[in-house]
């Protein structure tokens, strides 16, 4: 492997643990504002960092499911759970939502050129693809709100979010069909999907509504 | 292939698609009843249209799943989701329900036989396959109200739904027992479940209810 | 096989059977709760009863399902739920909550060791194998809530359930791990998880809260 492989290996880790910590954080504000004891805050963590990716491997019969090989990502979602309860408070809450923007943003691009390759790399049609790459980017999210008991955000609040990852997920797909290499396929749809997940809350861009 | 078995393969596959049409449908007016955004519109038309069948063939292992053998269901769905957000507005609602009462039910028993076939096909026992039959038939619904954040329609409403399913799952399986024809049990699994769904709308027959 | 192990064997079996009723009959005082139709009842106590170890299998990729083998467990679940409605009225419920918890925490126990069994017998890592357990013992009543749109009451109540399993889940890992028989870590896990689930209710035991 190259040295420019190498950090680039480090590099997609990198993105992948903030990422993780991203939805996980995300799962635990969720939980706190419904009041779920200790066992509720860790499950929806858990269900959000993990749910997407796997439903897609449930969905593509894929085992073992990625936290059993990467059994450390289940630690340290268990060790965030404990140090968000003993130290996080409501005053935090609005810097957290802050600061997990720019994270859950690349943590979308990445989940979801990972659910595209492994898709394609299975034979799946470009369109299914595109899907498992949502479905791995998206469902965490729809299965920390259905268990909150909540309509999923992704699917009322109007504003780009699952239509961020559709567009970096045919991206990647496009690229995967022009038979280009790997590395620029997923470059290209973390920072489509990232660009304009981040352009979409920066200038309040809203999704059209049904006009019934 | 005879003559007859041909027009009967294009009956099944027409019959298959008004199906998938009127669940997308009732799904797409669900979640315009809750203001979804446009991926929310999509999401849940996807779910309902193809949710049982999707849990039916996680659950029996089979993969493919039948939408990506069939991906042009997928686009023709995404269609049908644009063109409503597009055209569809509050005063067509109550004639869409209306008009999607028969190809609704029509395409419960479709979807109810087909569950039970390849159930039994895979050596189940006959309630198990009966009860596969049923989640083809009934689970798209549920997972539809699911995610809408309501009680399913299907389990509190007190009209037959999976009730007609039922009887016509056990007409299924009890033909294959006596070792009769495929078509005939096709034919008659949907002739029984639609007959009797159609037959509980119009007279108005109510599940009994649990008298606590 | 010796006397002894014969005699466990019916235990274990009888067990299971309790554990079932159990969870299928908190299931129908939950189904009555939200005033489902007979439909609704039957689907949320097969849920509840069944639940937690489909989607184990699902999650190991286990087929045929416990209940494909054992076929007559759904039988007895349906026959149940007639009786039920037949016979059980409002003022039944109260007793039958007491009377369902101590086979509720038995049955918790005994579900949560053979999740735990299962995977580890599939190499999974002790962590991942301990979530097994609790995902068999625990994700029953959380479909139940889903399905009856609550937030589920293992995440809210404050009430150690989870917890109960996940400390017997990780004494039956550790014995595995000292290479101790089977009968031995099967009956410790039982009697820690029922144990400490009998003494919490008894003692009123709350889990911390988040204090936020």
């Amino acid at each position: 492997m190259s040295a420019i492989e190498s950090w680039g290996e480090t590099l997609r880790l990198l993105v992948e643990l903030l990422g993780t910590g991203a939805f996980a954080l995300s799962g635990l504000l969720e939980a706190a504002r419904k009041k779920l004891d200790a066992v509720g805050v860790c499950v929806v963590a858990f269900l959000t960092a993990f749910g997407g990716g796997t439903l897609r491997d449930l969905l593509l019969d894929r085992r073992p499911f990625f936290w059993v090989q990467h059994v450390e990502l289940l630690w340290a979602v268990m060790v965030l759970c404990v140090l968000a309860m003993r130290f996080m408070r409501q005053h935090h809450f609005e810097i957290t939502e802050k600061a997990i923007l720019l994270p859950d943003a690349l943590g979308l691009g990445l989940f979801t050129a990972t659910g595209v390759h492994l898709a394609l790399n299975e034979n799946m049609p470009l369109l299914v693809a595109v899907l498992m790459g949502l479905t791995t980017g998206v469902f965490g999210g729809v299965l920390r709100d259905m268990v909150c008991n909540e309509v999923p955000a992704a699917f009322r609040d109007h504003r780009p979010y699952a239509v961020c990852a559709f567009a970096g997920g045919w991206c990647y797909a496009g690229l995967w069909l022009l038979d280009i290499h790997g590395w620029i396929a997923l470059v290209a749809c973390v920072a489509v999907t990232a660009g304009l997940r981040i352009a979409a809350v920066w200038r309040g861009w809203e999704l059209p509504a049904w006009q019934v």
